[in-house]
């Protein structure tokens, strides 16, 4: 379809218009990224007082409902999006799109040629609207979730959208986005509890020894868990079908293992670490890195002040870009370590550099 | 029983004599620390290269076999431990004991008064004699494993090596020891292989969205899994027992959860996350440190050159300690975020300092 908007309506520089329902923190960056682009957004919330800050610190032009915009954006919580979508679209609505976290229950729901499920992967530790930043997004994997009936248009539109914001869009279908967001993130984070479920289990007994000796392989792979509860029983319910789905495959590969192990097959416990960390080791190291483009620096450390700066610091006069860097909490031992990624081309110069000032520093493929 | 060691061998300061029987990273560090603390320590290998570089590089005062040291350690692979105990123990060693990551099977396998087993938490990224340091156990929990059997003398003989070497004795029994370690230490890791595995399926039809979608959390769970898989058929058949034990609760556990979410158990499903965000959080920092005596400071972050040793120099300047830090890659975003854990009274003066410089820190309880 061919749609034509409100010639009537105030434009910024690219003639593009937005409409964005629910101006928190994810509506607002949305507002402030296009506004940058050249776009001119109008923002409604159900708190006025929200809508009348985002004004104020400029998420969005004007407060309204704007019905010939190029793009809608409904930024409200699961829940209330089919309702607010539909309404849009019978209103006219030339693209609608969503940012919630699951989407075969979303696209169903709304089942509209005009809508397209969308899925930014981005957030911040900030919240609300004073959070709102328009590189929110910069970098950051969009998905949006086409079907066999979404009309080209509307999706170009989000697309374009999208782009604007400097966040690169990946498609796939809506029931394969809550099947991938179940993997990465759903059943890990219920797999973290179901950990601390078990080590509670043996705790309670005699607290002290368990929790001296919980070092890093097990920090890591629990740290979610202490995150605050309260989106997870909306979530579960949302992905219900996805995420019982995965934890099945989960249960029954630690049934296959559990078995490897109690029958002492070496050969197929081997294997299947192997493939794993052949699969981990082709996870991209952040954003569109390739894990071949990265090397790891592993530098031993003393537990002293300002080790950290003085590492840092020292890349930073070399202009090496430290990709990532966590401290030996993220290793088994008690002893400092502190793990960099850095560029493949400046790892051998910053192992230099490292071991003339008298560390003792490990470079290897990323791990 | 009381024991008189052969008063022609020589002595150092405390008159305290080590043997030591493998002489790499860990025989090599128990070495060094002993020699430090006052120890004369006698070692040898089957490899009499090592043997020859521990001489050389100070890890041990002689090569040979003291068979009237006051300790004797069996600082060897697993396998070969109850052997080589068993014939100290023979040649009348006053305390034997040892350093391997399983302990039931050992302590059976040698089953005798004088033997006390042994596990100290502590590694390197450093390997052989080589990366030998004396301050390598510095402040790590050291797993003592007595039984009613066990001698006092040579529990105490142990206990006195084991603290000159700056380490801090935790003592379990042998049966609790292996549980403890499969809950966190090999269940963690086979757990992560798991995840791998399941996402490895998923991928498979179409591995870029998947693997670009893969952020924080996930990153977080399968780190381990990256790591060289060779130990791991071995520790799998020594622990076999517990591991299994461990693995089975987790499936339990795991099941339950997927009945909660299927069931739609919001309540059930709250009180498991919340339960575990407790005993996480209720996790030890650090060693000894305990979580309310820390605080963690979030500062989002441009990922731009400069930036970490920006912020570290800055608590380095105000002579704060970073116990802990890490960046974004352990974060469910692909912006950029470092994660610092400092000193509960120094977290408002680094938050205070950041914010004066154009951050927005975030202070918060250890998460």
């Amino acid at each position: 379809m061919t749609f034509r908007p409100d010639e009537s309506a105030p434009r910024r520089g690219t003639g593009r218009r937005a409409a964005i329902v629910g101006v928190g923190l994810i509506g607002g960056s949305i507002g402030k990224g296009l506004r940058r682009a050249g776009w001119y957004v109008t923002g409604a919330d159900q708190d006025e007082r929200m809508a009348a800050r985002a004004v104020a610190v400029g998420a969005i032009d004007a407060i309204g409902t704007d019905r010939s915009a190029d793009v809608t954006f409904v930024a409200t919580p699961v829940g209330s999006v089919p309702a607010i979508a539909l309404e849009a679209l019978a209103a006219g609505a030339a693209a609608v799109t969503d940012v919630s976290g699951v989407k075969a229950s979303v696209v169903e729901a709304v089942a509209h040629p005009r809508f397209v499920g969308g899925h930014p992967m981005a957030g911040s530790e900030l919240d609300g609207i004073e959070g709102a930043d328009p590189d929110l997004f910069a970098g950051a994997a969009w998905v949006l979730t086409p079907t066999p009936v979404t009309n080209l248009d509307a999706y170009a539109a989000v697309h374009a959208a999208v782009s604007d914001l400097g966040a690169e869009v990946v498609h796939v279908s809506p029931d394969r986005h809550d099947a991938i967001v179940a993997v990465v993130s759903h059943v890990p984070h219920l797999t973290a509890a179901a950990l601390m479920a078990v080590a509670a289990g043996h705790a309670e007994d005699e607290q002290g020894p368990l929790l001296r000796l919980a070092a890093g392989g097990f920090r890591d792979m629990t740290r979610i868990s202490a995150g605050q509860p309260g989106i997870w029983p909306d979530v579960c319910a949302d992905n219900a079908g996805a995420i019982a789905a995965v934890l099945g495959e989960l249960v029954a590969e630690l049934t296959r293992i559990r078995e490897a192990v109690l029958g002492q097959d070496r050969a197929g416990l081997l294997h299947t670490l192997e493939r794993a960390r052949a699969t981990r080791l082709a996870l991209p190291a952040r954003g569109t890195r390739r894990p071949e483009d990265v090397v790891e620096v592993r530098v031993p450390v003393p537990n002293r002040e300002g080790v950290l700066a003085d590492v840092a610091t020292l890349a930073s006069e070399l202009g090496i870009n430290i990709e990532s860097l966590e401290t030996a909490d993220a290793t088994e031992y008690e002893r400092g370590l502190i793990v960099m990624v850095v560029d493949a081309a400046a790892g051998h110069r910053l192992r230099d550099a490292l071991a003339a000032k008298g560390y003792r520093p490990l470079l290897g493929p990323l791990g």
